[in-house]
C-alpha cells in the first residue's frame, strides 16, 4: 500500500510526450510499469483509440495489478471517412472520465493517451482542460501523449519530450507488428 | 505459451532509442509491458546501470511473469571519478550475457539498456557487436537505448527514434523522483 507520507512529499508532474516519432504511448506505458513496481495505482485513459486488442490492454486485464486501461475513442477515424461529431462526443466522454480521476485523486499516475490529438483537433476547450489539470491533487502525476501538443499545454507542463523519427521500418516495407506497435 | 508459428511469421526488429531527452529506457519498458501482454518472454540487460532499487527491478522481481532484469553496470561512473577498466569489464560481462540470450534465442524481446553508451565509449568492439546482433534468431526483437547511438549501429537498425528534451523539471529545480525517473 502507498503511505500517505509518500504522497505528501511527492511533487506530481505534468508530463507531455509529443512529436512525430514512434514510442510516445510506449514511453507512458513504461512509466506505468515502473509505477506498478512501486505499488502505485495507475490508470490509462485512451482518447482516439478504440478497444482493439493490444498488448497493453491484455496486460491490464490479466495482471491483477491496480492498473486499468479505458479505451474511449472511435479509432483514428480521420484517416478514413471521419465523423467529426462522433470524435467530439468520444473525446467529451473520455475527458469526463479523466476529470473524475483528476478531481477524486483516484490514482497516483494517470496517462491521457493521445490526448494531445484531441486537444489539437479542438474536440475540447483547452483553457478548461488546463485548469482541471492544474487543480488535480499535488501528488498526482499525469502523462499526456500524442502528436501536436498545443503550445498552451506545453507551457503548463513540467516536462516535455519530443520523439523524432530517424528511421522507420514501415519505410522499408515492414508492416505494424504485434508486441511492437500494439 | 507462444506458438512456434507465431515466431515463424514474426519479423524481429532491431530498434534503437537514442537522443538527449528523457524517456529512452522508459519507452523500452513500455514495449516490455506490451510484450508481456502477448505472453512473450522478455529480458532487459542493463549496461552502465547498477542494481540500485528501481520500479522496473521491483516490478520484475514481484511480477511472476517471464520478465528478467539483469543490471550489470558499475553506475554512471564517469560522472564521478570513473574507473575505466571497471567500466570496460562490466560492459564485457554484460555483453557476454547478452550474447547468450541472442545466440540461444532465450527471449522474444531483449532490451539492451544504455548499450549505446557502452558502444559510444568503445568498451566493446562495434563490428563484432553488430555481427552478433544480425546473427540472432529472425523472430527476436532487440531494443537498444542510451544517448549517442553510433552511426554504424543506426545503419544496422530497422527503427531508430530520437528523444529530445523540450522542457525538463530539473531545470525548474525539481529533482529526480521515484516512479518517474527510476
Amino acid at each position: 500500500m502507498i503511505k500517505r507520507e509518500d504522497r505528501e512529499k511527492r511533487r506530481g508532474l505534468l508530463i507531455d510526450i509529443t512529436g512525430p516519432g514512434k514510442g510516445k504511448t510506449t514511453s507512458a506505458l513504461g512509466t506505468c510499469l515502473r509505477a506498478l513496481g512501486w505499488n502505485w495505482k495507475v490508470a490509462v485513459i485512451q482518447f482516439i483509440k478504440d478497444d482493439s486488442e493490444t498488448g497493453e490492454r491484455r496486460f491490464a486485464a490479466a495482471s491483477g495489478l491496480p492498473f486499468e486501461i479505458c479505451s474511449m475513442g472511435a479509432g483514428f477515424t480521420w484517416r478514413k471517412d471521419g465523423n467529426s461529431n462522433e470524435d467530439t462526443l468520444c473525446a467529451e466522454n473520455a475527458w469526463q472520465k479523466a476529470g473524475e480521476y483528476l478531481t477524486e485523486g483516484r490514482v497516483d499516475l494517470l496517462v491521457l493517451d493521445e490526448f494531445n490529438i484531441a486537444l489539437d483537433k479542438k474536440y475540447l476547450p483547452l483553457d478548461q482542460v488546463i485548469a482541471t489539470l492544474r487543480g488535480r491533487p499535488s501528488w498526482m502525476h499525469v502523462i499526456i501523449t500524442g502528436r501536436n501538443a498545443p503550445p498552451a499545454l506545453i507551457e503548463a507542463c513540467d516536462l516535455v519530450s519530443e520523439i523524432r523519427e530517424i528511421k522507420h521500418p514501415f519505410n522499408a516495407g515492414i508492416s505494424a507488428q504485434k508486441g511492437i506497435e500494439f
